[in-house]
């Protein structure tokens, strides 16, 4: 049974993702239903789309996604189904979500929904809605096999990307930004990955220098260790490590750091971290 | 495979939900049980109301909905088991719960549910949390086949409805009332169905006279345009459309309605829309 | 087939707890994977234990239950699988998630994880999300068949417990505690089992002294009724009733008891129970 993966930005007090899984269910009986989140804050895309890629390559060939964070509805951006090199299917608006799985897995095919032949039958005077009347509908019949992915609509040569700064090296010091936080902990999570590290010749155990900014300010500034995991420093210090997606984060054990430290997420906000010289 | 769908005040911080889910697992493993949601504010019965109305309708027949919003909990109130025109079976306290349902969709058959017979064995000793101990079990036994419909009780001429006032058109005007907010986005969405704003004569392009009051306060009077959807006014601006529900809501584009204007719901909060005159 | 059950900290804002399902999924896609919570508060292990004791009597035998509350990842808490008496599965940390199911229901059998023979291909890299790296991974390969329990790794004589005071009675008065909670509505569940009321000859329509202290601080001292449900007595007035889990609780009908006298959880939270003699 393939499954049927959920992402929005439409929160769980009302019954507009019920709607969405009542579609579903309506389509396949057999389908697996399952939330990915349905808590990305309010018309963050960039939000979404890093949350697709941390949870997407855990899932098999053959699941389909349904991304609903949409703040253009009603306007003219496209709607999209594409395929990624490993075959999961991404059914969403072409509005940047697939940013990342375009970059970091490939995608293999993309396809726009012709929105008249597969919009869920009677829904035609509502507008406001596509999660239920369009992205759930075609999903579910992705899913289900009732929808063969290359009747979905015409070929499209590629997805709308948000565009972003790319890490770089300069001498002793890998440069990055803070593209999400691990917002349950209040980690701090940049977008180096941990190669980049290996390649400045920083090891497990050693100290760095950690600098964050936002704009011109400096909000934070210190030498760190670069550990394996929380519990190897006391409660309340702080420590760089490797998260759950290999790139670089900084935490503080048992509390907070983006709280204790006023760091917020997004493109503005920039990372440093250097390696210390001999005897430092 | 029918599903199971749990809507409930109880939150997801604690067992409790997911107590209700191992009893319909321990009927039938074959069943899908899915969350409508179960963030209704405590004790609102009118909320459970309207989102059940929300997404009941786009579940197949077959689909059985356990709704558990109980302050009168140990009183002498019945549990009802009730079949909508359309073959969908809802399982609650008869407190209200299928006002909506009942009005807008229509109920077949409703049977008084006869707590001795069907009460999830060795639960005799609680009294307090009969989500558990009564819905869930009657519910799943019904989702699974293994308790017909017409063996959950006697029969009742109907169910519980709570009162409120119906949408009237009084010369250009529509006066209606908000019933409950879009509470993700803070947009507000009226009883007033899109038939009557066509009734009037209004077209999608034109503009319309909104006023909110609560009580003899008034909390909003604005000329606003009425479209289709909200990337067709500028972020910021005030607009009409037409809800999911096909009924007349408010919104700003990218923000709150209702912390803007300070705007809640409930049958004392009264909004009229007033077709303009040619020439205003 | 099997459910798997997860319960986390991790809250459901980001893609972790997906990530999770996603590796089930790849395990077995015939398994039915359900969320118990994952609102426990970030590190309370304690928390877990009371939830799980709340939900997993209610699920059937063959159950396969992933906890994962880690402040420790990283260090040398060892991971366990864990079988009570009636047949489920407990996979996580052991940290004294377990306490509880260990004392109120028995454990039969436990394993420690081999960590390196069991772990997700592939994830040798990654240190502090062994949620989806090894709980998830080796819960769907118990839960779907394709590893037998007695594989999982070798013996272990007892999980890790939490100690914590136990119920005495002196005279007319029980003295216990506040273990967790009911966080939804606010009431006080403490650790009293209605046998010991009962053997204090205290019945229902009874009305018995209660007092709340928090270390030398008395927060609350007032004669109740012990009854039935809330609806027995008036909005606003205060109850001793029997909890969902056979337990003294204390609460306000209609209102949050928890917050109106400033009461919160934990060992260090006494509540004593007194009879009232005859003609008081």
């Amino acid at each position: 049974v393939n499954a049927l993966v959920l992402m929005t930005d439409f929160g769980l007090k009302d019954g507009a993702v019920a709607a969405m899984k009542g579609v579903a269910q309506s389509v396949s009986s057999a389908l697996h239903v399952v939330d990915l989140t349905h808590e990305i804050p309010p018309f963050l895309i960039w939000e979404a789309a890093y949350r697709l890629r941390q949870a997407a390559p855990y899932w098999p060939p053959g699941t389909v996604f349904v991304v609903v964070v949409d703040p253009g509805v009603g306007t003219q951006r496209l709607s999209v189904a594409a395929r990624d090199r490993e075959g999961r299917v991404f059914v969403c608006p072409d509005n940047g979500t697939l940013t990342l799985i375009a970059e970091e897995i490939g995608l293999e095919s993309i396809r726009e929904i012709d929105e008249v032949a597969h919009r869920l039958p009677g829904s035609d005077e509502s507008y406001t809605f596509l999660g239920r009347d369009l992205y759930a509908f075609v999903g579910a019949k992705l899913a289900s096999g009732g929808l063969a992915f290359d009747r979905v609509g015409p070929d499209l040569p590629d997805v709308t990307r948000i565009p972003h700064r790319r890490v770089r090296v300069q001498g002793n010091t890998v440069l990055g930004s803070i593209p999400v936080l691990d917002v349950q902990y209040g980690n701090i999570w940049t977008d180096i990955p941990k190669t980049h590290l290996e390649r400045l010749g920083v090891r497990m155990g050693d100290r760095v220098e950690v600098v964050i900014r936002h704009g011109e300010v400096e909000h934070y500034r210190e030498v760190v260790p670069y550990v394996k995991s929380f519990g190897l420093v006391g409660p309340g210090e702080r420590l760089v490590y490797i998260n759950s997606l290999l790139k670089v984060a900084l935490g503080i054990n048992c509390a907070s750091f983006a709280l204790r430290y006023g760091i917020q997420s997004g493109t503005t906000w920039a990372v440093e971290i250097c390696k210390l010289g001999p005897g430092s």
